[in-house]
């Protein structure tokens, strides 16, 4: 059954949540008594709609409905999460809470988005605390994984296992964190950091731009990937943390930082960093920074996730929750459906050829799977290697449309397995590829026959598919028609 | 005439410079009385040549000349730019200055790798105080690009350009901070950050593995390519950065950090770290490590590299200093010469099949280049489309190795482009890649004539390539002997 979020106040944040609730097929009820709220949430979808589906190597489910409410007790009918993300003081957030009690239901979860108050400060005077748990997420709210968890002991414990199963199905990773303290953990290291920019900039030690630079130089690229502790685990080299801290230890001892004061955020600071700021990215609107962070975002998500680590990690978990079971059958096999992602484009502003390829040798290796040659058996020193391949572009494709590749096995016999490919946006052809597969020892690198259970199976699905009808295209060489 | 650098104190720090300057070509005179110095530096090395070459889509510099010195005078000799990364302690710092200065040429650059002094601390009481400069890198120095070049008023302003310049030609960032504060600009954050961490886990709050989870699943990625302020803005939306100041700077105010105190570090705390750190990381050994985060480093920067931002567009920059011109000939054009990336090779441990077809892309792309069908044809609404692409695929290669691409236009007449390209690594033929282009207009998505100029080009090559042996392999259909 489709799962109902309310989204109690819009904006970024409220907006972010909403669209990310909608792409993994939630119905979203929105409350915001913004006039604007409609366009600006409008305007979040159309930025998640371009970068979220694309971060899956599999079909997302069907986008849920959005409507809008002028109560808050009309918006949280049917809502399993609520997630409030209203201005960041004490008393408008309590308010609200005594409105979302008085409507919703007692099992569902109510998610704050502050990321300064602890849940116990959210819980105080409430009908039921047991309900309220602060779920603190990271601007894009529609890409970024991270959702502080902060949970209380007048929390139930089986609501938290619910909030962190459901935060783990929108593809969140919900990061428990159970003795609460201000600020949560992650905003401590930004007020940190924060803090120190101001006086290097009010001390005119570096401009906003300089700042920056060293960050996304240095460490920012390494914290995106290790954090802080195992970066340091890894310059601490075979010696150790122990004598990591040993060597950097001492440091905090010296007066390197300003942090023990809080510089005045006069007139003039706050004119310098705003002009610093505009020399530094005047030229780009708000919209284009907007689209030129997610495309970096999508992109260094996706490197991460070819190599299985940091978010891209999560990333390949939540597509392993997500897949579809696929199984071989005598008609042809659909053995790739997903997303086209931002980073697949290229100057032409349609699909790049070699990622036409790329999705071939997906649906390739689905196919190898399903045949038998899974993980294990590439382990054990088996696998196909491509040997030819014949692509066909036909029709242009862009980022976010869904494609899906069938597949069919043209020949299987002894070393050989001969697939033809083709892809399609609906019902309209886009490229086809025909491959000759190999089959090889992975200790010799030289063609061998498969195991036998592998070539009956293959045997079998080429019979079967040798009865379809052969699709245009096959057993051409470029430039003749097909 | 190949540059000489001399390293002096080598360790993760030194040995990071050497592998630079040595595969950007510079011969490398190293000094460290360590009796493992050359082992340690080997190690760093490998890593090296097996992450750096990748980063570029050109051919890199031959490697320099690496030798070892028993003494500071022997290593200095010839050298232009001296890296001081000896122990952090200002008299042995300043005692290895004075031994360089007693041997070296008054010309050179000597920098120094500190994190921590400031520069007019280093050239207290030298020979040269004008010489003598911060240039502090982040591990792991081979990959990430920041240099915090700190200068004083004693150093030579024509030196410090030239400092820059070479920098900027191994493919460094030098971020020139002219008013010298202790531990430059990055250091002050990471300072703040480590600080506050460890109160984290001293107050039981989160462990080492949270805590990275924390920041590489949200703000991490963020500041990977944005930094701070360009973050800031964005989040801020239209009403810009003040109103994001006046939003989020009162909360500086409030009691959020544990800053104002250093927590002691008892062996209680010392112990806390090392065992969530072994619990967090243990399962891989640091050599895994290092190389799991050169994999994540490489993949992230290139994927920023494809989006020109942040470090990837350096990459960018680089590769255009790098690039050896290419002309069109009446023979095979090379319209690639590069290394094989870490991030283009899969689960087979070679080069995977969709990179092939990106390799033979860019070739097509240089190719085009060539005839005239540049950026600001395309930009004027013409392009080639790749109709159709047969790869056969003779031989596989691994990461870092070096590869090339031959190109001949076999057919160039109205609206085709027939091309063939042959891969190869040194003599041996990897893979072979026929394409068919049709030129286009971009704006009504259908084929038509390329403009006169560049037909007339792609005519002339065609003409002169049809001359040529015909290359195996043309005009065969999958599955057919070439």
């Amino acid at each position: 059954m489709t799962k109902t979020a309310a989204i109690i106040g819009g904006g970024v944040i409220g907006g972010g949540w909403a669209a990310r609730f909608l792409l993994m097929g939630w119905d979203v009820r929105v409350f915001d008594p913004d006039p604007e709220a409609e366009r600006k949430i409008g305007e979040v979808l159309e930025n998640a709609r371009r970068s979220l589906p694309g971060l899956a190597e599999v079909a997302m489910p069907n986008e849920g409905a959005l409507s809008f409410h002028d109560t808050i007790a009309d918006a949280v009918i049917d809502a399993i999460w609520i997630q409030e993300s209203v201005p960041e003081r004490l008393d408008i957030k309590q308010k609200t809470f005594a409105e979302i009690q008085a409507a919703c239901h007692p099992g569902a979860v109510i998610g704050s988005s502050t990321s300064g108050f602890k849940p116990s400060e959210l819980q105080t005077g409430t009908a039921r605390p047991n309900q309220i748990m602060v779920a603190h997420p990271f601007n894009p709210v529609y890409l970024l994984p991270l959702i502080e968890l902060v949970t209380t002991d007048a929390n139930n414990a089986e609501l938290i296992e619910t909030a962190k199963g459901l935060l783990t199905g929108i593809g969140c990773y919900p990061l428990h964190v159970k003795k609460e303290i201000d600020a949560h953990i992650a905003d401590r290291f930004l007020e940190a950091v924060w803090r120190e920019a101001l006086w290097l900039i009010k001390d005119g030690i570096a401009t906003t731009e300089e700042i920056d630079n060293a960050i996304r130089y240095g460490f920012g690229i390494r914290w995106a990937q290790m954090g802080l502790f195992e970066t340091y685990r890894v310059a601490g080299g075979e010696a150790g943390m122990k004598h990591f801290i040993a060597q950097f230890g001492p440091c905090l001892q010296w007066p390197w930082t300003k942090l023990m004061d809080v510089p005045e955020l006069t007139d003039d600071l706050v004119d310098a960093i705003a002009d610093q700021s505009d020399a530094q990215s005047g030229m780009h609107s708000i919209r284009e920074l907007e689209r030129i962070r997610d495309n970096n975002l999508v992109s260094m998500m996706r490197a991460l996730k070819a190599q299985d680590w940091g978010a891209g990690a999560l990333l390949k978990a939540q597509d392993a929750r997500l897949a579809d079971p696929v199984v071989l059958s005598d008609q042809a096999v659909r053995t790739v459906a997903r997303a086209v992602p931002l980073d697949w484009t290229d100057y032409n502003g349609h699909m790049n050829e070699a990622r036409y390829l790329q999705a071939f040798g997906d649906a390739t290796d689905k196919f190898m799977e399903l045949v038998g040659c899974d993980a294990a058996y590439i382990a054990a020193g088996n696998s196909f290697f491509t040997a030819e391949t014949h692509i066909r572009h036909i029709d242009e494709v862009h980022a976010g449309h869904k494609i899906h590749i069938d597949t069919l096995c043209v020949m299987g016999e002894g070393k050989k397995m001969h697939l033809f490919h083709q892809m399609f946006e609906g019902d309209r052809l886009l490229a086809t590829g025909e491959h000759m597969q190999i089959h090889v020892s992975l200790e010799t690198r030289r063609a061998c026959d498969p195991l036998p259970a592998v070539a009956a199976v293959i045997q079998k699905v080429a019979a079967a598919h040798a009865l379809l009808p052969k699709p245009a295209g096959i057993g051409k060489a470029v430039g003749v028609k097909g």
